[in-house]
């Protein structure tokens, strides 16, 4: 089986995260037999380069899925529920990048350095889970192992390219405006389809998705209920605050969280996350040493710094998580989940 | 005492701070018989227009202050600690807003809307909180005295202006650097002095001022301890994540407390806050309506919005509060605490 080779699908393939999941098939060297790119109608017919070869975009539709073993979805909610069932009917496994499927109970949603595991229960569809999410999750899980883990509660820094390509260009066509001493005009950010849009460049916006009833975006109660589910603790406490800043690539999130157990020292949980899967540690705050988006972008890791202990909370602490959100975010954690399948033996041809 | 006017002395008079302070003493038509603009040796001899008069700035010494009333300190710690007290031997009130007696036990630290009544203790020195503080404590304050308080956990996007007129030039000519593509030169922030810097430009950097031996920094510490001491709780929880957004002006904060009062819905808050003494309510989620930094530049007001409750913790809320950094952050309250001064009987001719 280590010498299959996989019939690969890419659904979205001209977007800011397929254009990711290609790159990272290359240099992750993902064993490959074909490679099918597809796309919108309106992108249809653009060429991509991949290992010298130039391969075109095709509109995706049912059928463009029979042969296919394994299809990495990011073309949005409403392509994955019309075509992701489709794409399972013909024997393929789809790995989707959108929230379609997330909270659906029979859908594995996996990070594999959490919840491995649970793709054995997979039934055709594994989610990826949302960007912000993922990195936290990470992060978190050698702690909960080890300390145990009842509260948490996060601001996040979040990048413009979690919303596309076209927001990273009204992110530096505004930018150009204002440092010209022209107006920004804003058509895309915060959401592209909600009634309002705000200027993103020299701003933060502190809306991330649509708003729910209960106040909190949509993007928040992603990172709330889908911590939750990828943990496997509906019992946690989860708070989030979700935030659009001018930064193209690399979400940053400062993050609370309460440990079970007494007396962890900050040394204990550096310790503890220096080694542990997929963090890089980034914490020594007299050399200036903390993780930043501008170093985090291309790179595959969570990056984890400024880990301190709360001055009145005892189990309390603080830490800054960094990572590339169209990587470890989306497309990497997508090819990551196809590596597992593979490793698991559940990529059968 | 009405109709009295008062020789002010602004100290950094041609500081990011400096140039606000005398653009909102002309705003309020503060009442001033001689205006005094002092500085560095470096930047002595700049004129400055104050109501169609050219007003020459002055190296500042102990003897500038000969027949001040009251002097608005803006030009860095070591300024202040050096000359403050010759001001005050001279008999002017300072209102100093640097750090450098903020938690002296006998400086009154004030931010008039909660908790004017310390400058009747004052002893010749007033300190003007810390920009972050001053936007927190002004929104907190109203929920604390109707409904208690207990914990506060507050994560900053705080805006570059607040480093200084060269750090705003940082950032715009980083930003320009990296849309031509060419390397981004960093040279002052995070931290002028500090060993290393980093690119604000498209990124987020955790730390602000100088890091504490407790792997806070002397920003989040002064968060922490100066809010305790305007709110006469030295018992409150309060913890502090501090980090600088590519934003030129406006700091924006995302707060989490926890009140005393069981069963206080979002919508008692929304109405508290409504009518509170310096804020603005923006928030109304289902018309996307919500403080926004570019929106709160050149506004005195702080702006508050995103109020909603916490979805574990019966007595936990969040909020969004925004206000421009150089003005309520500094310029405007050091103003304010002067015009409490008077309206109060303490600056007495």
């Amino acid at each position: 089986m280590a010498n299959n080779r996989y019939h690969v699908a890419v659904v979205g393939a001209t977007g800011a995260v397929g254009e990711q999941m290609i790159k990272t098939l290359i240099e992750r060297d993902f064993p490959i037999s074909k490679l099918t790119l597809l796309s919108s109608a309106r992108s249809a017919g653009k060429t991509v380069q991949f290992k010298g070869e130039t391969i075109t975009v095709h509109e995706a539709k049912p059928e463009s899925f029979e042969g296919v073993d394994i299809a990495l979805f990011s073309a949005g909610g409403s392509v994955s529920k019309q075509l992701a069932p489709e794409a399972v009917k013909r024997g393929a496994i789809v790995v989707d990048n959108t929230s379609a499927f997330r909270m659906d109970p029979d859908v594995p949603l996996v990070v594999p350095e959490v919840n491995e595991e649970d793709l054995q229960k997979h039934q055709g569809i594994i989610a990826n889970p949302n960007c912000s999410t993922i990195q936290m999750v990470v992060a978190l899980e050698p702690i909960r192992q080890k300390f145990g883990l009842n509260r948490v509660i996060v601001s996040t820094y979040q990048a413009v390219s979690g919303a596309g390509n076209q927001a990273v260009q009204e992110l530096y066509s505004q930018t150009k405006d204002v440092l010209d001493n022209k107006e920004a005009q804003a058509k895309i950010l915060p959401v592209k389809n909600d009634k309002k849009h705000y200027q993103i460049a020299f701003n933060a916006i502190p809306q991330i998705d649509v708003f729910q009833d209960n106040g909190f975006t949509f993007e928040e109660m992603k990172m709330i209920n889908e911590t939750k589910k990828i943990m496997h603790m509906p019992e946690l406490k989860v708070a989030a605050t979700c935030v659009r800043i001018p930064v193209a690539s690399g979400h940053s999130e400062s993050v609370y969280f309460e440990v079970e157990t007494d007396h962890v020292s900050t040394l204990e949980i550096r310790n503890l996350l220096s080694t542990a899967p997929g963090i890089v540690l980034e914490d020594n705050p007299s050399e200036q040493i903390y993780p930043l988006a501008t170093n985090a972008v291309g790179q595959r890791d969570v990056f984890v710094g400024r880990i301190r202990k709360d001055l009145d909370e005892k189990n309390g602490f603080h830490m800054w998580v960094v990572s590339d959100n169209l990587l470890k975010g989306a497309a990497w954690n997508s090819v990551q989940i196809a590596e597992s399948l593979i490793r698991l033996g559940l990529l059968n041809k």
